[in-house]
C-alpha cells in the first residue's frame, strides 16, 4: 500500500453491490472495500474465518442459528465453515478482509453473486 | 468471535496508551483495539505487515522519508520491515491488526512500551 486509504472516499469509487473491490493487503490477506444491497447468498468458506466492518449503513449477517446486526463502526468474525447470508435492506458498506483467493461466494454453487478478484 | 464487536464501546473500555486489547482473531491474526498518545518508539517487524485503521483522533506514521497522516475511517499498512514510529500529539483510536504472536515494539529492544498480549 503506497498510501493511505480513505474508506468512504474508495467506495465513493463504485456503485455495484457485492462486487469487492480489493484496495491493499495484509500480507497474503486481501483489504476489501465493499457495498451491500438486499440478500447475498448462503455459503460458508471452509478454509478461513471471514472479517466484516460495517462503515456505514445497516448489515444483518445471517446464521443459521441467530442474526448478527452491525452498525457503523461495528464488526464480525464469521468463523470458518459457518454458513452465513449477509442481508442489507437499506444498504451498507463495509471493510471486508479475506485471505487472497477466497471466493465471495464460498462454497456456493458459482453464479451471478460470484465475483471475479478486482482491485478498486 | 462470540458476538460483534462496537469499536467505540471495545475502545471506552480502557485508558492506557500503547496498550492493544485482543477483541477477537481473524484466523491467526490478532483484531486490537488501542489508544496511542504522543510518540511511540521507531521499530520494525520484519515477519510482517501492520494493519492501521483510526477509528478516531489524527495518528501520524512517521517512515524514515515521509509521513502518513491518519484521520478517522483511513488505513494504512506498514509493509513488513519498514521502519516507523507511530506518533499523536493529541491522542487517536485504531484498529490494528496484525499475525498473533506479533510484539508491538518489533526489532526495537524490549523496553517500557513493550506490552505483554492482552485480551480486552
Amino acid at each position: 500500500m503506497e498510501d493511505k486509504v480513505n474508506l468512504r472516499d474508495a467506495l465513493a469509487g463504485f456503485d455495484e453491490p457485492f462486487s469487492p473491490r480489493i484496495v491493499g493487503y495484509l500480507n497474503d490477506y486481501k483489504l476489501q472495500v465493499a457495498k451491500t444491497k438486499g440478500e447475498f447468498v448462503w455459503h460458508a468458506h471452509p478454509d478461513t474465518d471471514d472479517f466484516f466492518l460495517v462503515v456505514s449503513g445497516v448489515l444483518t449477517i445471517q446464521l443459521r442459528d441467530r442474526e448478527i446486526v452491525l452498525g457503523p463502526g461495528e464488526m464480525y468474525v464469521v468463523p470458518r465453515g459457518v454458513e452465513h447470508c449477509p442481508r442489507s435492506n437499506g444498504g451498507a458498506e463495509i471493510l471486508l478482509i479475506e485471505p487472497a483467493g477466497t471466493v465471495n461466494t464460498g462454497d456456493a454453487p458459482a453464479g451471478a453473486l460470484t465475483a471475479e478478484e478486482r482491485m478498486l
